[in-house]
C-alpha cells in the first residue's frame, strides 16, 4: 500500500478536511494512529469496487469510501478499549489507547464518527446522489442493527448469533455495497444482497483468523473470542465447516453480482481480495479445536 | 416540562426512530436514560425560538432541534465515562455508566451521535434546506473546534481557556442559532454571533453554577473544577465580576438579535429563559472564594 494509492490519497484528504488549527494535537495524532497505517482497507475499496462496476465517477464515490472507513477505523478504537475488549495492539501497532489514553481513545472514536458524516455532508454539495448515503450510513453505525447494536449484544444476557454477526459485521458491507450502488445510481438492493453474503464470509475469516491466524498476519491478537467467550462460527461448525461455509458465501457473493458494465471486472476484483485477505487451509498447522468437539453440528 | 410540550414529543418521536426492533433491549433502556427526562433542553429551544423568530415552520425545525440535543446528551454520557469526569450523578439520577455499566455508556454516546445524523437525514427529504444543518452540526461536534475538540483540550499539557470553552459549549449554541436561521431561510452570520455571546453565557453560568449552586438545584455534583483543576472563570475572576460578565453576555446575546418577524418576541423568550435557568446573586449564601485570592483580576 503505497501513498500512490487512490484510496490512501482520499484518505489523506477527508483526514485534511476533519481537523484544522481548532483540533488539539494531541487528538490529531490520534485520529492520525487510528487511520493510518489501515488494514485491508475492505470496506471501502468494496465501495469504489461497486461504484467502479455500476459506471460512477470514482471522484463520486470516493468521499463515500473515506466515510466508511472513517466508522470502522471509529468502530476499531472503541471496541479495542479496556471496557469492551482490552486490546493493546491493533495493526501490529499499539491501540489508540495504549498510545494515548482511554479518553483521548473515546474521543477518537466520537471525532470519527462525526467526521464520516462532515465528509458526507461537504461531497453532497457537489454529488447530490450522495444525500442518500447519509441515511445509509447512520443505519449501518447505529443502534437498530448496526455497528453499535452489534457491540450492545455483547452487553445482553443472550443474544442470538446471527443477528450479531449481522450488526457487528454485516450492516456495514451492506452499507459499502448500497452506498456505492447509489453513487452509481443503480439499483440498491441487488448490491445490498451482495454486502450480505459478503458480510456473512468476512465474518467467518474473521472467527477463523481468531482461531488458525497468527498475531503477525493479523496484526492483533488471536485466540480472543475462546478468552472473551464471544460466539465464534468456526468453534461452533469446526474448521472444516467453516471453511466450508467461508467458501460458499464468497461463491454467493459472487453469483449475486447484478448486470453492469463492469460485473466481469467486479467478480474477479472480489474473488482475488477475498483470496488474498481470507485465510486459507493451507494456514492451519494443527486444528485448535481438535481436543474439542464442536458445539453444534 | 410536560409530555405535551411540543419538543418532548419532537423527542420522543425522534427516539422512536433510531430505535427499533434490531436494537437490544439494555441498549434502548440506556440510550432513552440517557435522553429522558431532560435537563432545561436549552439548545433545542434556543433553535426552535430562532427558526420560529425568523419565521420557520415549526415542523421543520423540530428534526434540527432534536439533533442537536441528541449530541448533547451524547456528550454528557461521554464526558460522565470514569477517565473523563467519573461523574456518577447527572440530572439528579444515576449517570448511564453507573447504572447501565461503561461499556453500554460508550455505545450509547457512539449511538446517539450516529442518530443525531440520522435524525436530520430523514427530515432532509422532507425539507431540503435541512442539507446545511447536516455539515453545521457535524462541524459543532468534531474534531477542529467543536464538543470534541472541547473535551480533548483537557487532555493536552496546556490550553488557551477561551478555545477551550469555546469548542466546549460555544460551538452546540452557535449550530443551534445557526441552524435555526438556515431552517427559516434566514442570514446565519447574525445569528450565530447571538449563539456565540450565549455559549459565553452558558460557561459563565456553568462555573457559576459549580462554585454556587446546590446538589439539588444542578442535578449533578457541584464543586468539581476545583477538584479537577479544570478552568473555571468565576474562579478565575472572583463571584461579582463573574455575575457582572453573565449578565453583560446575556445583554450582549439580546442585543445581537437581528431584525426579523419576531424578534421582540425571541428577546422575551431569551431574557426569561436566562434568568430562569442561569445562577442569580440571590443563591449565593457566602462567597466559597471568600478565603482564596481571584487568580486574575
Amino acid at each position: 500500500m503505497t501513498r500512490t494509492d487512490p484510496l490512501e490519497t482520499a484518505l489523506e484528504r477527508g483526514f485534511a478536511q476533519i481537523i484544522g488549527p481548532r483540533t488539539p494535537p494531541r487528538l490529531v495524532a490520534a485520529m492520525h494512529h487510528a487511520l493510518f497505517p489501515g488494514g485491508a482497507r475492505f470496506r471501502p475499496r468494496l465501495l469504489l469496487a461497486v461504484a467502479g462496476a455500476a459506471g460512477a465517477p470514482s471522484a463520486d464515490a470516493e468521499a463515500a469510501a473515506v466515510a466508511v472507513e472513517l466508522v470502522h477505523c471509529a468502530s476499531l478504537v472503541h471496541d479495542d478499549l479496556p471496557c469492551f475488549d482490552n486490546a493493546s495492539i491493533r495493526r501490529g501497532r499499539m491501540s489508540v489507547h495504549a498510545k494515548f489514553g482511554e479518553s483521548l481513545a473515546v474521543l477518537v472514536g466520537d471525532g470519527l464518527i462525526v467526521a464520516a458524516f462532515d465528509v458526507l455532508a461537504r461531497a453532497t454539495v457537489a454529488c447530490p446522489t450522495l444525500a442518500s448515503a447519509i441515511g445509509l450510513l447512520a443505519a449501518a453505525v447505529g443502534a437498530n442493527g448496526g455497528l453499535v447494536a452489534g457491540q450492545a449484544w455483547e452487553d445482553e444476557p443472550s443474544a442470538d448469533v446471527y443477528r450479531y454477526h449481522q450488526a457487528k459485521t454485516g450492516a456495514l458491507f451492506e452499507a459499502a455495497t448500497s452506498i456505492g450502488a447509489v453513487v452509481a445510481g443503480a439499483e440498491v438492493t441487488e448490491w445490498r444482497a451482495v454486502g450480505t453474503a459478503l458480510g456473512e464470509a468476512y465474518q467467518l475469516a474473521d472467527d477463523l483468523g481468531d482461531l488458525v491466524g497468527t498475531p503477525t498476519d493479523l496484526g492483533k491478537p488471536v485466540g480472543q473470542d475462546l478468552i472473551h467467550a464471544r460466539p465464534n462460527a468456526a468453534i461452533e461448525l469446526g474448521l472444516e465447516r467453516a471453511f466450508a461455509r467461508l467458501e460458499s458465501a464468497v461463491t454467493r457473493a459472487a453469483d449475486l453480482v447484478p448486470a453492469c458494465p463492469g460485473d466481469e471486472g467486479f467478480r474477479d476484483w472480489l474473488l482475488s481480495s477475498c483470496a488474498r485477505v481470507f485465510p486459507t487451509r493451507a494456514q492451519v498447522r494443527q486444528d485448535p479445536l481438535r481436543d474439542r468437539a464442536p458445539l453444534s453440528a
